[in-house]
Parts: structure tokens; C-alpha cells; sequence
């Protein structure tokens, strides 16, 4: 496919219609970014798959997936609304994302592809994982041998004291049952221009950026200079949120392996809850936008009495408050189990003049310990109002030994197909995109979409209702 | 909503247009069987939700799904093909299903109702869980207080000696955590009349049938019996198959367990293989007809050099056999991980007479152990080709060790949803149906679609292909 | 001890022995408190053990245990030393003590016998397999039918709101896989005489206690007012403290089981080290006077750096300080773990007055949160000493993750040996005693000599050499 | 003994009093071999020991075990009998090993010193962390640094193909988180004068051998083959038998890991039998001549209602026999579980002509499978009695999948222990020995005395006694 307009066809036909039924202008946000968008066809030359060659195995009629091949976001209707059928208002409805999979004509000759690969922010089980994968998946698949590993973070692009890793199959082996991220990683030091001076100097052609918001909205910014310079390089991002709170895709790796983990911490305060008097076990849990894994935590552990999440405001005091509802509690069981996910309460807790000014590496404004927040003021309740009565809270904080784990085997399936999605996707000249599960089935989405995309907790529909039904606990609604 | 055929308009515009587009006829198999489908309407009193006076949190706006909510079957297409939009010319394409959650009217009064739980067939992570939830859900949700476990599969129904058990939360706090089925369970004793018999001496009006493909079919014959009586039971089928051999469905409760349970099995056979000589460990996995657990454990893992399922001819001797692919790997690497599906090679192995017959409770052939079959199978290769050189298989059978455990995080949260969905259902006068995940959204399915569905594992797609690519594998494809 | 020649001969004979070859003074220390030795023989009946007359199976030929048995607590010997033989100068040398097993005669009637247990203190893996392991115990080897929980600790035997639970087999069938305590503990609520008429009032003549050294010597008050008060009750204490630090016992249960979980802890802090930039990963474990936990924990592991404990001065700045050894260990591996006991460097942690008067409900002085202290110190010093540079430290408190665990095979079945050698001396009428395992056997020990014994990590013996040769770890000796 | 008494008054002194009190001559079983024992004493340098130098630590006052520090063997003592204090009559009464760590002076300069490390028979956790522990101390405590691996075996000293391995600790550092072996392993191979010709042609002088009894009798030959060479070469044997089938010493390694493993099955099996109408559970645990792992996990588990051993006698029909045993049981239950181990029943399976001579590559009979065997014999037994009744027997073998992980916290803490103590001893001069714990301390005794002991169960004393307290079971006495 040497590809010239004429004969881009089929993929601008998906192109355009990726608002499906607007034939209309491409625009940014619902159109996959392609090399081709900024580069002159004439400078491209595509190759065929090497998977046709493969050693092992025959790839069967139907086994690359065509450019034309899209996945529904919305599935979900209202047949009795409008017309009783697909509707035009909803924006939402017709948005369609391509098809992840290996494409039969690719953009990148592997013996001339080199690639990069860094890990930016905090832990999250499955990083490892993707490392090894886009390893592997490179050099077995498309039998690319040039893979470094940026160390540290965006600064390891430009850093004087820590060259890339070389990175082959053979040194990543094991690395999906290693917890943390053997390339390392750093929040901050992102340095635009010294960041794609680095990528043109070493000749990667390949970027494989994995992280958060922050290191996505990063990405962006890189992948917009690359285009400003028109240089071949194929970026895509691959979103780390052990909080999964990144929008679009159905959830973020590690997340699964996390609300695993969680069920230990929330069992020992159940423990400790039920072997004391008047004994109140509280875990405070990752999330800091976003409380999914305080809700599928208690969800999956049944022993919660109350969950408190960002997106749902709650108080202490009064009728209907929390304070109401634990009294209630311990009279009726004798204790109770809290769960209180990192970013919840926020604005309840008194800051310092520092505390409002302080911010994190990447900007963030730093998150005051709403757990401990939370013992102290039972504490004092329970002074207040029962004076000389045993009581006991018992606060545990398991966010290092929920996040440090290895991905379990749900999250290190979820690894492997997000990081051969990403190298086919590359290969196949798509770039400023992420890989990622859309309604169970793996698609491309531009990267700019995600990165501004967030993924909050409802609290109006039924997943959030199922907590309250499991918990019983009052929804702080004041009536 | 005193239900007329003038008040059901919203609902049949649904069931209409369950083929959406298509406003024909509906037909059995893809409309929602509803008890006002053979009971006349003046019999059937309808009431509201009892979730609306809930003590502990208020539903708000959009918090009832409607009756004419739906979700997509089909979510990718291909837009280059015909009309570049949504086609006819698929029969899957138009295909949606009710969507799962609390209906605002109810068809059953809560003081009435008297709820029949049964297990059948063998053991699958997570039963406890779906027991658990639907004894909690029907008390704490509707507040029904007449809630009866069925001892021992079908067979509960019309046991003399053993009576239906009393359930209620207390009893069923800690099930969740509890491998197995505290109502125990029981392969066959399908008894049609009895069984209907039974629940009208009773009088129980809804009954939760959770059980495999056998036991589907037999849910569906106890639901054509109930409307030929006409009889004002809800039926409704969970469906339990660790394989994950049913169709339709996203996946079955506890398949993600028995994947990650399978990981402790093919480490100990790796480890194994590792430290021997010319090393082979062989795991065998749960999959009669459908090689999900063996593909989905594979890629987890990652040891794993060969895997076979039932879906792949595979061929021992010869050019791209087995034994030539294994024989490369043991000069290449020492040793060799092999994982075989249960239900892979039955029709190499060769069967006596007797077992030509034999048949187990359900009626299933007996398979034959393809396990202790291919251990034998390599000895005889190594010693013919390679006399008086080191040589070992390990061969583990994990089956009872995986199936016998409590659901993960995942899988208990999955029972919650699926149990509190299939209460709703039922509460909404929905029958003869099953609820699970459809697209990553719970809906209601017709039984009878479920029983005749299945899920193989389509060794064309992209999974298999992923799971060739990590094993480099042959294809057993003689070219 | 009043007991005539011709009643007890074989005992005393035992008795008089403790100190072997000394045929001296029975006193306090070395000899077993027997009801003999303050109840008027004439009261005491004695029965023959119904194990001679168990169905399942016929008491062998040695199977009762005899008065006379006893082992040797020092078995580690010199023979360089003096006459190259036993000496008498080691006042340990000769220490023996009763071997634990069934009597064939026993003082207690099984259908007279009420017997109540109660547990103390802090949670500790096994507290629930010691009570379920007394329970089942008494029931089917002794036959006794009046077993009861006192509930929530010493207080629980004067409670009016709280009545001690009737227990039997049935009832606490699979507790011995819960954590925590199903009878519920509190620190304090000690008084003497309450308890002691409480005792009375109930009509308990066997009482044992499980909790900490602060309930120990509560234990030895109740035993001395029993005496007293010339009531016919047997007193056994069960030490209680993943601490390990009580003296005299080779190891307290539960500890294996806190050493198991703690590898969880000490591995999250080295990926979160390792997958940092100059990441030190601190782990802080359960130890208040001594550093066992931390001490096992480091040489299962081989993850940690540096291991700090009570029974260890350490010193942070200056010549083979802390600091100097972390600098070095991040300039030669980029990242460290650290792990220290809960007691170790109180001394140096800066204490307002209040902190200087605070004792907790046991009367412990409050121990001020060494891992915090050494976070900010740490901190402090990067800053000043590598301003600009990137530094992590994360902090890890796993004590309840610990603590509220079910016990694992290795200590469910110490404790169950501990308990059904408890059982057996109670009803042999030992009384003011512990029961334990002495250089691998279980023997009975006075009360007394426990409630006094601490158990230090020696610090200049080979095991914690090992540490420091397996850390490399600098031993804070300013030479 | 050759050894004049100016040069080795201390450790002679040690020697001769081996047999406390009896200060006659030394013999082959009771004195611990030294390389002194059979090489001129000219020849024999001797070094200080390098701790001495460590830069980590200041070895204290009493580091160093002098050679006169002994262990008792016997530590319990009926002390009505007899003289009432020691006897000569029991010939175990007054042995002792020699204390096991570090010497002051050593025999072998480590810039000189070769070691070899071996693993040969089955697989035991702890394995990799025993290996590991032999790299990491030669190397950091005495300096050593030429340490070689033999590869798969005794066939690996003398293996044309498979060179030693160069091990440094950077190499091993994570090993004791691995199953298995790494430098593989094999059954067979023995030969006698290869080997002994490979050990010196490689200028090996240290040989560390880790392997089951047929490997330590093998060990043995070797010791002797070089004291008749008069070589100047060190060697230990290091028992590894997960059965703990090993004598003397306290217990061997990887046991208390495979005891805890065993609780998986035994609890799957308890699953399947109570979920099941007329359930049995049947798990078969290893051990061939002992039933240890079986005791053991029974006791720790509770769920079991039989545990038979080769140690114990036992007869499936008629009275006081296992059917009518299993047939009470579930009558009263409705289920039953039984563990079996390996070499129980052995005399009671029908062999084949060809069974009654094969054996393993170790020389050992070939084992039938009791668990299979059981299976068929109970079917057929429910077949007869109870014609048309439901029964299940699930029997799982989880062999593989205990022993082939890495070893827990305690047995990765004694693996070290042992390790290090096995080094210090080699480094003294002593040859022909093991080291082990002795009544909990790590002691030196001589190889050929372990080679020869054994560790059965005592069916007559207290523990064997709690598993028929705890089970129930029938002692199957006929009476």
C-alpha cells in the first residue's frame, strides 16, 4: 500500500465517518491522528506485516483488522425516547472508535524502528507488565531490535547521568510478575523542546509514554511539537490510573489487581473492628478524583458498613450525618467498618496557609490525610458523647502494599493486549493515540480526548445505588 | 401501574423492537418473555418499588431503568462494507437486550412473595456469592421474608428426606467467602412434573435457577410447564460454567477466579520443568468444549510454551506436530510448559468400548483424561527417539483446587451485580430470562437463548492469534 | 507444698527435682503449683482420664504422660568450661520442667467441671484457634459440657451488660480461620476482686487466661487471691504476644504467622524503593522492648538494608551513623530499605510533656511513632545535604494488615498443642500455670517465673550477627 | 583422630567427651569428622577468621562458638527412674553435637577456596534459598570468591556437556523467591569414582551436597573415597526431604512450607465433600516412608476426619475399618475428608508382576497410588451398600504444586541458618558432616549418622495421639 490519496480510501472513508452518519470535516477530537495527516505521503513508504512471514502461524482470513472497522461508544438506549431509535442529538451516540489490531500494511520498516519507552507518576500494578509486552510484542511480532527504555521518568529523555536501557526478550522475562517498574519512575521534569530535541538526537521513531493525566496531557504537548517539527515519529500513550479514573476506556490496568488487594486491608479493620468493644475499623483507599476503588472494594468485601468517595459529599454532625449513622451502628453490632477513599472530604479538613499553597511534583495541590482527619473526630465524638466508654479506631493506610504488587492475572491479560494493541496501532502510522478496551473490545482513541476525559464516579445511577443497598449507609442527602 | 394492554405500550414498543428496525412480529427468541405474556392482566396486580421508601437513601431522578432501555449486541462494524452504516444484512446486528436494574412498578407484593434458590451441577467460584446476594438483595431491596434454599441441586425440589432450608442474611453474612454451595449440589435428578409440582405445593412464585448449560435447558423446560399451568412463577436462569462456555454473556461468575487459581499450577509445572532435565510440565484445565480458562491462563502467564484447547485440531507426530515443536523447545530452552483444555484431543485418544458409552449424571460423554493420555504419549516419543537421555513430565490436574475456592474481588463483585439483576428482573415481572453482562452492561436475555447459545473460542480472531504469538506455537495447520 | 509422703510420692519426687541434683527447699520458681499445695487433700477427689475410655481409639502403652517427666531448658553446654560436665554454678544448668501430656489420674470430674476462658490485650494470629482449640478439647477429650467465653477481657468477668458466651464444638467449628478474637479483648479493666468473686459467683474451677505480660501478671494475682480464698480453681495463663517477647518459651504463637505477613509489607517498600529515584522504603513492624518480628523478618526477606530494634542503639548523624550508611547505599544501588521496630530509638524521639506522661490502658508508657520520626528525619537531611536532588521515602505501617490475620499452619497447630497441653495440666491439677514449648517440647511453667521472664533479642549472640552479615548494616559501635 | 594433643587440646577435649561422661574412645558415630582426622597436620594451615576484619561489624565477646560448645540430643528425662538424674543406660541419653557457627580459626584461605554446590533428587521449597545462602555467605562472610554450581545433579560433576556454573551473590539475589532449583537437578547418576575424579580435577576443596537420604549415603561414599585419596577437600551434606523423613535433627527444610501448601488441597477436598450429597474429600500428601506432611497438615487444617500413614496400619471392611468408619461419618455429616499419605497402605495395593520390580532412577520401589487405589476401593464399597445412593469421591493430588514454590518466611529464615552454619563449618576444618537443629540450635553431626537415621512417626506418642483426639479417627486396633 503505497499509500497515496487515492489510495487511503477505505481509511479516510472510517475516517470520516467516525462521527458515524456526519459525513461532515473531520474534526480533532473524533478523528484518530495518522502521520499521514501531517507528513507528505510521498516521504511514507509502507511495508507489508511481517506477521504474513510468521514462523509459527498462518494468519487466517479475517486476521488484520481493516481500517474501516469501528467500535460504538454508546450502547445503551432509550428506545422509547425520539424516534425510538438511533437519535442525532445525543452527541454521544454515533461516536465510533477504530478497531485496535495488527493492520496488513504498516508504516515503520522494523529494521529501521526504534523505539522508546518510559514510565511516568506513581505505581500501578501491570507496569511492568506493559514494559514487557511492548518488548516482546516488538521484537517477536514485528521484529524490531532497537528498544530503550527511558529511565526515571520524562526527565531520563534528557538526563546526562542515566542513558536509556537496551532493552530485548530476554532481560524482560520476568518482569510481569514484579511489582513497581524496573525502568523507574519520576512525577515532573517534563521539559518540553529538551524532551523532543532527546527523541530526534537518539532517532527514536516510536514513543511509548505511559502514565497519568498530567503524563498524558504531556504526551499531547510532545506529540504537537513533533507534528509543528513534521518529523516521523509515532507516539501513543498508555493511561496508568490505579484510581481509574481516566474516561473513555471501560477501566485502567492494575485497577482490578488493586481492589483485590484492598479486600486484605478491609478485612484486618473488620477484624479489629469486631474483636474490640465499640471498635470502628477505617481504610483509607486510593482515589483521589474518583472512588472506584472504594467502591468496588466494598462492593466485593460485604463487610463495609459505610463508603465515603469524593464524588458524593457527606458531613459529621447532625441528622442524617455520619456520626448519627455509626452510633446507630455500634448499638446494633458493636462495630463498624468505614471506608474512605484518598480524596474524599477535602474540603472538610482544615488547612494550614501552607497546606493551601503546598502542590505536588506534578502540580497537583497536596491531599491532606483524610483518614487521619477522620480518627481524630470520631475520637472526639466519642468523648464527647460517651464519656468513660471503651471505644476504638483502628485506622490502616495499605496504598504502598496495594500498589506495589505485581498485576494479578485479570490485570496481566488486560497488559498484554493494551501493549500489542499500542504497537499495532503505531505500526499501522496512528499516532497521538491511546490503546484502550471500549465496551470490552480494544480500540484506538485519539490522545487528546483522554486526556481531557475524566471518569467520576455517578452517583445518580445504579452501580453507586448497589453500594448504598450493600451498606445501608444514609446517602447525605439533608431532606 | 395496573398493567392493560393500553398501559403496556412502552414496554411492547420495546419487545417490538428488540430487532431494532425490524418492527415485525415478535418471536420467542428475541423478545423477553413477561408473566403478562400468558396470565391475564386482571390477575396481575402491580406495585411500587418498595426501594422508593428506603430508609437509607432516596433514588433519584433516572434512578428506575425503563422498560424500553436497551443495550447493543453488536458493537463493531465494519463501515466499509455496504452501506457504510448499520446494515439488515447481519441478523447480530440489530440485536439489543432489556437493560438490567430496578423497574419503578413491581409485579410481585413483597409480603407474598416466596423466592426458590437451587445449585446444580459442579462447583464453580462464586455460587456462595450469587446465594448470598440473592438471599440479601430480596430482603434488604424488596423486603421479602420467605427466601428457601433447595438442597442438592434439581432433585431438592421433591427429596423426601431432605426440606428446603430457611435462609436469611445472618445466615448467609459470611458465605461469600466460602467456596462451594452451602445448598450443596447435585448433577441430574431432572424431573420435570415433580419439580413443577413442587413449586406450586410450596408456593413459591419466584425461582433462581443457577446452574450450567444442562441445567439451562432444564429451566427452560420448568418454564414452558409454568406457562402451560399458567402458573404466576418468575423463572429465572443464572448461568454457572467456570468454563465460560456460555454464550451471549460477556463471561460466566468465577471464570476470572479459576484463570487466576490456574496461574498457582502452570508456575508449580514450570518450576518443575525448569529444574529437570529435558523438563516437560503438562497442566490440565477446566474446558470440555470451550478452551477459555486454558487461553486466558496462558496469557496471564506467560510460561506457558503450548497451549491446546478443544476449538484447535492439533496433530502429535510429524512435520508442525507436537512432538517436533516440543523436541525444538527442549534443545532450545531445556524445558517445555504445556497446558491442555480438558475437552482438547478427545478424538486422538483412543476409547474402549465402554467408554464409547458411558455416560456421566447429565448425560455428557465421559471424557477421557487427555492429560495422563499426552504424558504417556511423550514418554513414548522420548524413549523411541531419544533412548537413555534424561526425560521427565510432570503432569498436575489443578481442577478441584481451582473450582473449589471462594470468587475473587472481581467475581464477588460480578455475583452482587448479576444477583441483584436478576431480582430486579424478576421483580418486574420479567421470565424465563437471565440476566448478565452484555458489553460490559447488565441486561435481561431470554433463557431459551442462553441455553442454545454457546462460546467457543474462535481460533480466527485476534485473541487466539495473541495467544500464538506469546507461545509461538504452531498452528497445526498442514500447509 | 503440704502433701503427704504417701499421696504424692512420684510427684515430689518430680517436684524436688526441678533443680536436678539439687535436693534442696522446693521454692517459688522452680516448682509447679499444684491444688495439692493449698486444698486439703481429704477434699480432692481424683478420676481416672476418660481418654482411657475414648471410642476412637486405645490409650498405648506411654501414652500418659508421668509427674516425673521433665526436660532440660539448658541444653547448650561448654565442656571446656570446669569439670568439663554439668555444672552447679549456672543457676539455668539445672532448671527442668513438667512434660505436658495427659495424666492418667486427673482432679476434676468432667460433668463438675466449669471452665471459663478469656482473652486479653491486643489481637494476635491464633487467639481464635487457642480458644476453639480449648473448647473442642475439653468437649471430646474430657468430656466437659460447661465451657464459657467471658466476653471483651478482664472486664467481661463483672460486666453487667455483657454475659460470657456458652461455647461448644458446634458453635466455634471454623473459627480457628478468623482472625482477631470471636470473644472479643480490652487492655485493662483489671479488678482483682471483682473478677475473683466473679469467679465464685459463676462456679468456675478452671480459668484460663490468654493475653499479654500485663495480663500475665493480672493472672498471677487471681492465682494468689485464689489460694487465698482456698477455692478449688485451676489457673492457667496462655501467653499472648506476636511481639515474641516473652522469656522462658521458645517462641509465642502467633509469631510466625506476623514474620509471614511481614514479607508483604518489607517487599511493596522495595519495589516503591527500587522503582524510584533514590527511594528508600521504610517499614515499621510490631516490637515495642523487643526487636524480633523485625529481626526475623529482615533475614527471611534479604530485601532490607538496615534492621533497627529496641535492644540496638543506633545514632543518625556522623561516623558510621544512619545517614552515612544510607548515602552510601543510594549512591551504590540507587535505593534502600529500612526497617525498624516499633521500640526501637523511643530515646531519641523528641516528646512534649504530655507525650511524657501518657500511658495507655495496660499502663505501657505510649510509644511515639518511630517510623514517622524517621521519615521527617530523613527528609530533613536529604534537603540539606542534596538540595535540588530527586528523594523519596515511603512509609509503611502494616501492624493490623499483621496483627488480624487467621494464624497459618504452622502456628493453628501450636496453638492447638499449646491449648490441648493446657487442657491436660488443668486437669491434672496444676494450677498457677503456663504451658509451652521448651527447646521443642511442651512442658508446664509456674505462672510466675513467665509473668517475670522477658525475652531480649541478644545482640551479641550469632543470629543477630546474621542479620548484619546478611544486611551488611553498620552495628552503630563508636570505635 | 590423629591429632596431637598440644595442637587440638580444646577440640579434642570437645571430641572425647562427644559421649558425656564416657571418656573412652572416640568412635566413628559419636565424634565429629575433621579434616585433622586423615591429612598431616604440616599440611594444614590455618587463617584467622576473616569476620574478624568485617567492615560492617565488631564481632563481640563470645562471637565465635568455641569447639567445645556441644548440644544435647536428649532433652526429656523421667526422673522417677533409676537414679533419678542422668543414666548411662540409654545409650541416647549423653550424646551431643558440636554447636554449629563461626570459629576464630579457620583451615582454608579464601582467596584459595573452590567450592562446589549440588541439588540432586526431587524438588523441596527452599531449595534455591539453601543455594543462595552458600553463594552470598562464602562470598560476604569469608570472601570466597570461586563458587560453581554443578549442574542437574551428581551427573553434573563428571557431564561432558553442561559445564559448572560461576555463581556471585549478584547473580542469586532473588533466587529465594523462586520454586524449584535453579541448577536443576536429577535423580541417579552416581558415580562413585567420576565424581571424585571431577572434584579434583576442577581443585574443588569445599563440596556442598544437597539432596534426599540416597544422595546423603552417596555423600557419604564421596567422604570416604577422599579421605582415602587424602585429599584436602571439605564436605557437607545438606538433608533435603520435604517429607522430614530425615533423623536427628529437628526437622528438615522446605517441610513447614509444604505443610502450609497442603492446606489449599485439604480444603478444596473439604469444599467438594461438603458441597457434594454423600461427599468424600480425598487428598493424597507426600510421604513415603513417613507420614509427617499428612500429621502435620491434618492437625493444622481441622477439616479432616482421617488421616492414614505408613506408619499405621489400617483395613478398609469390617469392624473398627475405614468403610465403616466413612459410613458413620456421613451419616452424621453428609461428608467426610480424608488425607492419605503417599506411603500408606502400600502392602494392601494389588501389584502387577512388573510393579513388584520397578524401580525409580534413585533405586526406590516404585509407590503404587494409594489415593487412586482408595478411590476405586470406595466407589466400589458405596456400589455394594448402597446401590442408587449419590456419592462423590474428588481426589486431588496437589504434590507438585506444594513442593515446587518458594519457600515461606520460616523456612526461607532456617535455609539461611543453615546455610551460613554449614559454611562455618567447613570453614573449621570438619568434613563428613551436616548441619542441622538440634532441640532448636544449629548443631554439626556427623554426615554418615544421618545418612543412616530415620524420622518415623511415633504412632505410640502424644502427637499421633492429638491427630486421633482431633480427627476421631479409628486407631484401627483390631481389639
Amino acid at each position: 500500500m503505497a499509500l497515496s490519496k487515492s489510495k487511503r480510501e477505505v481509511e479516510e472513508e472510517a475516517s470520516n465517518n467516525n462521527n458515524l452518519g456526519t459525513a461532515g470535516e473531520p474534526n480533532r477530537n473524533t478523528n484518530m491522528p495518522h502521520l499521514t495527516d501531517y507528513l507528505q505521503l510521498e516521504n511514507l513508504k509502507t511495508y507489508t506485516n511481517p506477521l504474513d512471514q510468521n514462523r509459527f502461524f498462518h494468519p487466517s482470513h479475517g486476521f488484520y483488522v481493516s481500517p474501516s472497522d469501528v467500535i460504538l461508544r454508546q450502547i445503551v438506549y432509550d428506545l422509547s425516547s425520539a424516534c425510538g431509535a438511533f437519535s442525532d442529538s445525543d452527541p454521544r451516540v454515533h461516536v465510533a472508535y477504530h478497531r485496535a489490531g495488527p493492520r496488513k500494511q504498516i508504516f515503520f520498516e522494523p529494521k529501521n524502528t526504534r523505539a522508546a519507552i518510559v514510565t511516568c507518576g506513581g505505581l500501578c500494578p501491570g507496569l511492568n507488565t506493559v514494559i514487557r509486552e511492548l518488548v516482546v510484542g516488538l521484537w517477536e511480532l514485528y521484529g524490531v531490535r532497537q528498544i530503550l527504555g527511558i529511565q526515571a521518568g520524562y526527565r531520563g529523555f534528557y538526563s546526562t547521568t542515566r542513558n536509556p536501557l537496551v532493552l530485548n526478550p530476554k532481560m524482560v522475562r520476568g518482569w510481569h510478575k514484579l511489582g513497581g517498574t524496573v525502568l523507574e519512575t519520576s512525577r515532573g521534569g517534563f521539559d518540553l523542546h529538551q524532551i523532543v530535541d532527546a527523541i530526534q538526537t537518539n532517532a527514536f521513531n516510536q514513543v511509548y509514554i505511559i502514565g497519568g493525566d498530567g503524563t498524558m496531557r504531556g504526551a499531547v504537548e510532545i506529540f504537537d511539537e513533533i507534528q509543528r517539527r513534521k518529523i516521523n515519529v509515532g507516539v501513543v500513550g498508555i493511561p496508568k490510573t490505579v484510581d481509574n479514573d481516566v474516561g473513555i476506556i471501560d477501566r485502567s490496568f492494575g485497577f482490578q489487581t488493586a481492589v483485590e488487594m484492598a479486600q486484605q486491608a478491609i478485612s484486618a479493620a473488620h477484624v479489629e473492628a469486631e474483636s474490640a468493644v465499640n471498635g470502628i475499623g477505617l481504610v483509607k483507599l486510593m482515589g483521589r478524583s474518583t472512588g472506584h476503588i472504594a467502591l468496588h472494594a466494598t462492593l466485593s468485601s460485604r463487610d463495609v458498613d459505610c463508603c465515603l468517595i469524593p464524588e458524593m459529599e457527606f458531613y459529621l454532625e447532625g441528622k442524617g450525618g455520619l456520626v448519627e449513622f455509626l452510633d446507630n451502628r455500634l448499638k446494633e453490632n458493636g462495630h463498624a467498618v468505614l471506608v474512605v477513599a484518598e480524596g474524599a472530604g477535602q474540603n472538610m479538613i482544615p488547612r494550614t496557609a501552607a497546606q493551601t499553597e503546598e502542590r505536588d511534583e506534578s502540580g497537583n495541590l497536596v491531599f491532606l490525610d483524610v483518614g487521619s482527619w477522620l480518627k481524630t473526630e470520631l475520637k472526639k465524638w466519642w468523648a464527647r458523647d460517651h464519656p468513660g466508654e471503651l471505644f476504638t479506631v483502628k485506622y490502616i493506610d495499605p496504598t504502598y502494599m496495594i500498589r506495589a504488587v505485581p498485576a494479578n492475572a485479570t490485570d496481566n491479560l488486560y497488559c498484554t493486549l493494551l501493549a500489542h494493541s499500542a504497537i499495532h496501532g503505531v505500526m499501522a502510522g496512528y499516532t497521538g493515540f491511546v490503546s484502550g478496551p471500549i465496551n470490552g473490545n480494544y480500540a484506538y482513541i485519539p490522545l487528546e480526548d483522554v486526556a481531557q476525559a475524566t471518569n467520576a464516579v455517578n452517583t445518580k445511577d445504579h452501580k453507586w445505588a448497589w453500594v448504598r443497598t450493600v451498606t445501608n449507609q444514609p446517602d447525605f442527602v439533608k431532606s
